[in-house]
């Protein structure tokens, strides 16, 4: 018999916005109803807890306002939610609460933790219903919520399970961020010193000059208007020609190889974007031995984190567990370490070679540098 | 202040293929290790238990002569194994036995529920790694493992969860179907059953010529391998330009819409083949009393079900429960019915306007035709 064959060929588009939006609940703005009647029908929406606080009255009177049948879930904000429980529980809630399949979009309102948890809920309910997003932490602004990145933790393991699933729209309200608490403003700076360093000389400087002043003001300031611009588009550049990971080497995972396994461990410690600092710090000591980086381009980043007052906890770094967070890294990165690493500020290189002895090293300097000292008693 | 705004554009290609292979498991034939080294290296193999009862050792010796390290997980067969519990369960396994994220494809090799299965975990672990499906029973050759669809069950709901996750490549061995139990061949003669009244008139003639003796043959012989190329061909003829159902008019869900009900509720009595083709015979009573069938046509259908002996379970029909299946899958279709229905033999045209009265009479109808009596004890 001979052998028959089809070849199924196709390609599916990818659309969406990101927007600044002044005032995300003002029942004026129909923005938060884009992809469906702007007045009535249903919404299914998750809100952070914290948010919830703030701005819960505000969310319920919108919805209220545009007779909008919304039902409100609040979740709890933290690593430990980003759980395969909850991501069940948020199935349990839709399926009482029948939703269109197309034009009734989930409205994920929170930090990444949420919208990441929400955005798999959307992608996996019924083989995928649209989601919109608006982040309120600055890590979301910044990060989480610009991309199509989903994922909830499994078996004790970070973003273990997820997908790659385009919002249908990303609403950016910076007066959202005016409540944050000052740790959590710090944490969404880390991603923003991570793109400087490793793509954006000019989003550096803008963060050198205004950087603190804008942290102190939350960022309800011009210059932190034009800092976050800036760092969301640096990291579009990034994104959009890359979307799905079909290019494994990403200058947006530099500070995302050593830290994945210091967040892993010290979750109750260690917020992401501090995570990634000290994943930064290190790296930058890999960098200055290879001669990537000279001692300048290195003191310049290191006062630039003391201006910012990120306060890395040198403490926690480890080199045996940051070693066995590369080679997890490289198996996600398909048997290679393609670590990005700084080649001069702004630029970028991607390291296969980094051995052991290599990262004790630049473990140690990194200590030394930050007056750091390894803890008498080793905890965890 | 002036607002921002950035758009992202991209576009995903799929790109599969599914090939006919006349022994998949000859360790001279290297498909099955697409996508990754063909010696060496790792492989997940997820296995129907029935496979696995008259496969196992040569899908063993397969992997051990090719040196490939490979991790045989037996997964029970049926309808009630396609859940979350067993979902998590390949998740741990998977963490237990490490595979590269691009060249190592997790190899799903069973019917429509292993490879729904294991295609939603390829899809959500670490957000995506490849998998490539060998289908065993007719049901996964002509119908679950041709196109994109993966799904579980939850909360008491199928395919609730999923995704549409494309292939790395389909291999279809019809030699797999010889050991095949009757049922479930007449299970996959439904949906051929289905391509062929609401798309085929050349399939449907070609059931009617050699269907009753290629299903005795279990499609080993000649005129089988027609019939399954033909069966395939038209399937990816509504499959290909609407991989993502972007339009909700699909002709392949023929037979789909009152036969979600029947099967939820009696998913111990009834396969889905058996549901689709109870489906298609009360869609017929409707097609024909609105005129879009005479009664020859009608006629036609009915003795190709006899002719297959397909021994549809009339008195299982409901029309509660079919009612309330319709609505489910108004939901599922973003507010309206989209019911195809044939008009003429091989023709379609969607409804939106079914009644309640309609769909009782059309099932009266169906009973009389078919000789079977409403049951006096209501069971379920």
């Amino acid at each position: 018999m001979s052998a028959s064959r089809w070849q199924v060929r196709a390609t599916r588009p990818v659309a969406y916005d990101i927007l600044t939006v002044a005032d995300v609940f003002d029942p004026a703005d129909p923005a938060l109803l884009a992809g469906g009647r702007t007045h009535g029908g249903r919404r299914f929406v998750v809100v952070d807890a914290n948010v919830a606080r703030h701005c819960g009255a505000r969310i319920g009177t919108y919805f209220a306002q545009r007779d909008v049948d919304a039902r409100i879930v609040v979740v709890a904000g933290g690593e430990q939610h980003k759980s395969v429980d909850m991501f069940l529980e948020l199935v349990r809630e839709l399926d009482a609460f029948p939703i269109h399949r197309r034009d009734e979009p989930i409205i994920a309102i929170g930090g990444g933790v949420l919208t990441d948890l929400v955005g798999f809920v959307a992608s996996s309910y019924r083989r995928g219903v649209p989601h919109l997003k608006v982040p309120t932490t600055l890590m979301g602004y910044v990060d989480a919520a610009v991309g199509i990145k989903t994922g909830i933790n499994a078996h004790g393991r970070k973003n273990r399970l997820g997908s790659f699933e385009p919002p249908l729209r990303v609403l950016l309200d910076r007066s959202l961020l005016a409540t944050l608490p000052r740790r959590h403003l710090r944490n969404g700076v880390c991603e923003i010193v991570k793109l400087a360093v490793i793509k954006d000389l000019e989003l550096l400087r803008l963060l050198e000059r205004h950087g603190a002043h804008s942290t102190a003001a939350r960022f309800q300031d011009p210059a932190g208007s034009v800092l976050l611009d800036r760092a969301i588009g640096a990291m579009l550049e990034e994104l959009e020609p890359n979307l799905f990971e079909d290019n494994l080497e990403r200058r947006v995972d530099f500070g995302h190889t050593f830290s994945y396994g210091l967040e892993t461990r010290h979750g109750e410690r260690l917020l992401h974007g501090e995570a990634v600092l000290l994943d930064i710090l290190v790296s930058l000591a890999i960098a200055a031995a290879r001669g990537l980086l000279d001692d300048g381009e290195v003191g310049r980043v290191h006062a630039l984190v003391q201006a910012l007052d990120l306060a890395p906890d040198t403490a926690l770094l480890d080199g045996a567990l940051m070693w066995q967070s590369l080679l997890d890294r490289t198996e996600h990165r398909n048997g290679l370490q393609r670590v990005p690493m700084p080649r001069g500020l702004g630029g970028c290189v991607f390291l296969n070679d980094i051995t052991r002895r290599e990262l004790d090293a630049a473990i140690a300097i990194t200590r030394d540098r930050t007056g750091a000292h390894e803890p008498a008693l080793q905890c965890g």
